[in-house]
């Protein structure tokens, strides 16, 4: 019955459109546009990540999607509170400071410390205890802009272990200088790490300006004190979602094609970049094929639930589905922004190579290259790869995304419309490609 | 005695340099970063306001000028307070919000209420009453980029008037897109004013971002209700101060040649370019001219209080010096960022055309042009200029500016040494063109 009436849908919808150049490209925009306008800032396990379930679920049903449903997880929810970091004498300045993921909360009067700085978590810890016993530790490594983010995983160390390291060391708090290559005066959250076996302290980051400011600060008066406040409350376990939608397979319904992005965001932007615009293209791309005919394969798009706090919707997802993850032929998740795509890298087998060299053929015309065969797939899709699915990355042009990158100002107006078109055509053409073939990635 | 002293520090300041060439040109630079650092935000009244007057008694002092002080004068005290601006069904979200200076507070538990947007502040006048009675309007004017910064007088209407006009009309509160040029999410705060003749209403501005975003909602929901909350304070009538430095004209020292910026700045940023960079330029002008020998007239540094909050320094000033004006034989300020001169614009007597041309042509190794005679000499100067007071304007390229103006964004990091060491540069040799001539500007 559901095969019948997926099927009559299938064949009216055949009638709509020829070919990719009649379908609008404008729909990716379009929903971009509708879950930040709608649903906005979501984290994961809050009220409002509940509403972008909804939205989600909504719109797939609206776009024709086959199937449509939830998958639950627990999580631990994390919970923002007030926060301040300011200097007293000599020189009675606040900062702008934003808690770190998961940082706990200070004490209600604050942390009041001397402070050390480190340029870079690899200096922290070669450091002598008896210089952080007691202080705040303070982490002040820029970011450089590139196309690939690639000093990404230099820097995002501080953030991550940094509270580690420097509660090892006797630090009361760390504070780190934002992961992000802007001027602009905003603090960038994500998320941060606790071990067992060493005290928690309190994390948090401050903006560029504002550890440059504290850069000077310290060299005219190493002795300075800073005070720090959070408020930040971590209300126990809650059921968070996945959301996924199903364009079936005309032929090969059990083979998967899965595409994906996340669906919740930091809690201060509207997370437009990171990552309703992946959420947009990905939902155009099942859409927008299923117009032209059913594919030969499944299209299952996934939107991950609480990617922010730790894959935790993905490895979710991974347990789940264990036993049939051998009938997923594909992954790949978008999570890089919405600007262009430039390069097509894969990770798949040896075998499969002239396939994606195929690919590539087709993407030429978008000015996509083909990069290497070491894909990851996207962050939550990299859980899946270790689990022996084959995936593909379509990299996006990073160079100005960790400008906005998990900071208040990671809204809608960010995103160009242009280069999400690009995108998606870029999205719509490979996933056709895998869908429509009956190429095993794996070999 | 004084003079003889004077002319003690000149002589040795003659041995140490001998051209504008050899002169420290990071001067400005190296005081803008003081201010910016050691004072950072002063807004007119605070406690920071009172430091930032210390410092500059101290760095003039520092600096070699002749003579040095402070002139008080009363002021209305404006405090910000907490701010809130949410929209709850059905979209749930927060926006980013400043109040506008010297907006009352709302209500505790604030003022809830429906909205209607306006294109401008025209069309909120031309509005019938019972469409915004009771409502919260909203005016959604955007501004662009211009290098004289000429959209500002277009739009800053909306801020400094709209809560008149909205309050006429029986609005409950007035919010406004922010007065900028970025699309970064920083709310521009800003004077607003109020009308004896018509109820106070608190008055606020939502960052474009937000503007932009609020647009869209209003679409989707034209009847959504928003909240707003401001907890600012006027704790009433306080002193502050335009704090003075002279260097003393070698033959005629009752000729006054004033240069000036403004001392104190909005209170969320640490006021880098509006206006720490014209105070650096200004203090490091008389101090690299005397270096150089003392000047024919004298060079008063006037450092106006209270500029933001309505030229109440400057007020001050022309009132407390309306005997001496006629003395006054140049003025000028440096109000507009830090960024390089592109233009000389005048405002002198017509005999005068022929030095102004002279001037520009001093001028013009450094790709400064000869502008117009409507120069208004900068917002401070402006005061004396209506006064009889001759002013020239070094034009500065403006076309960024409002990207930070009156932002948290405002900070040091944004301040281009490059640029500053060329405004410096136009700055000296006017100021030397003037102080060393017996030319009478009024002609």
């Amino acid at each position: 019955m559901k095969i019948w009436l997926t099927m009559l849908v299938a064949a009216v919808s055949l009638n709509l459109t020829a070919n990719d150049l009649e379908l609008d490209h404008s729909l990716a925009y379009k929903l971009t546009e509708s879950l930040t306008v709608e649903v906005g800032a979501r984290i994961a396990g809050s009220s409002a990540d509940e509403r972008a379930v909804v939205w989600a679920e909504k719109n797939f049903a609206a776009l024709g999607y086959d199937k449509v449903w939830r998958e639950p997880f627990k999580m631990p929810f994390w919970q923002r509170g007030a926060a301040s970091l300011t200097v007293s004498a000599p020189f009675q300045q606040s900062f702008v400071v934003s808690a770190l993921g998961g940082s706990i909360a200070t004490p209600a009067l604050g942390i009041d410390s001397n402070v050390i700085m480190f340029a870079s978590l690899a200096e922290l810890k070669k450091a002598d205890p008896s210089q952080v016993k007691g202080k705040i530790v303070f982490i002040n490594k820029s970011m450089q802009k590139d196309k690939e983010g690639n000093f990404y995983s230099e820097v995002v160390g501080a953030r991550s272990q940094g509270a580690i390291e420097a509660a090892k060391l006797g630090a009361k708090a760390i504070i780190i200088r934002s992961v992000g290559t802007s001027l602009n005066r905003f603090a960038h959250t994500g998320i941060m790490r606790y071990s067992d076996k060493v005290a928690r302290i309190p994390a948090a980051a401050i903006s560029v300006p504002d550890a440059i400011q504290l850069e000077k600060m310290l060299a005219l008066q190493p002795n300075l004190t800073l005070r720090l406040t959070m408020q930040n409350k971590l209300p126990g376990t809650v059921t968070s979602h996945n959301v996924i939608a199903e364009i079936t397979g005309r032929t090969k319904p059990e083979e998967i094609v899965l595409i994906s992005a996340h669906l919740d965001s930091w809690d201060q932007g509207t997370g437009a970049l990171d990552d309703a615009a992946g959420v947009g293209l990905v939902m155009a791309v099942g859409a927008l094929i299923k117009q032209q005919g059913q594919p030969e394969r499944t299209i299952r798009v996934v939107l991950f639930g609480n990617e922010e706090g730790g894959l935790l919707g993905a490895k979710a997802y991974a347990a789940k589905h264990a036993n049939n993850l051998h009938n997923h032929v594909f992954a790949s998740e978008s999570d890089f922004g919405a600007d262009r795509i430039w390069r097509l890298d894969s990770g798949v087998g040896k075998n499969s190579l002239a396939f994606i060299a195929e690919l590539q053929k087709k993407l030429a015309h978008l000015d996509i290259s083909l990069g290497n065969n070491d894909a990851y797939g996207g962050p939550d899709v990299s859980v899946l790869k270790a689990l022996g699915v084959p995936v593909v990355t379509l990299l996006q042009d990073g160079t100005d995304y960790f400008d906005y990158h998990h900071t208040a100002n990671d809204t809608f107006d960010k995103v160009n419309p242009d280069a999400l078109e690009q995108n998606l055509s870029a999205w719509l053409i490979t996933t056709k490609a895998v869908a429509n073939s009956d190429i095993d990635l794996r070999k």
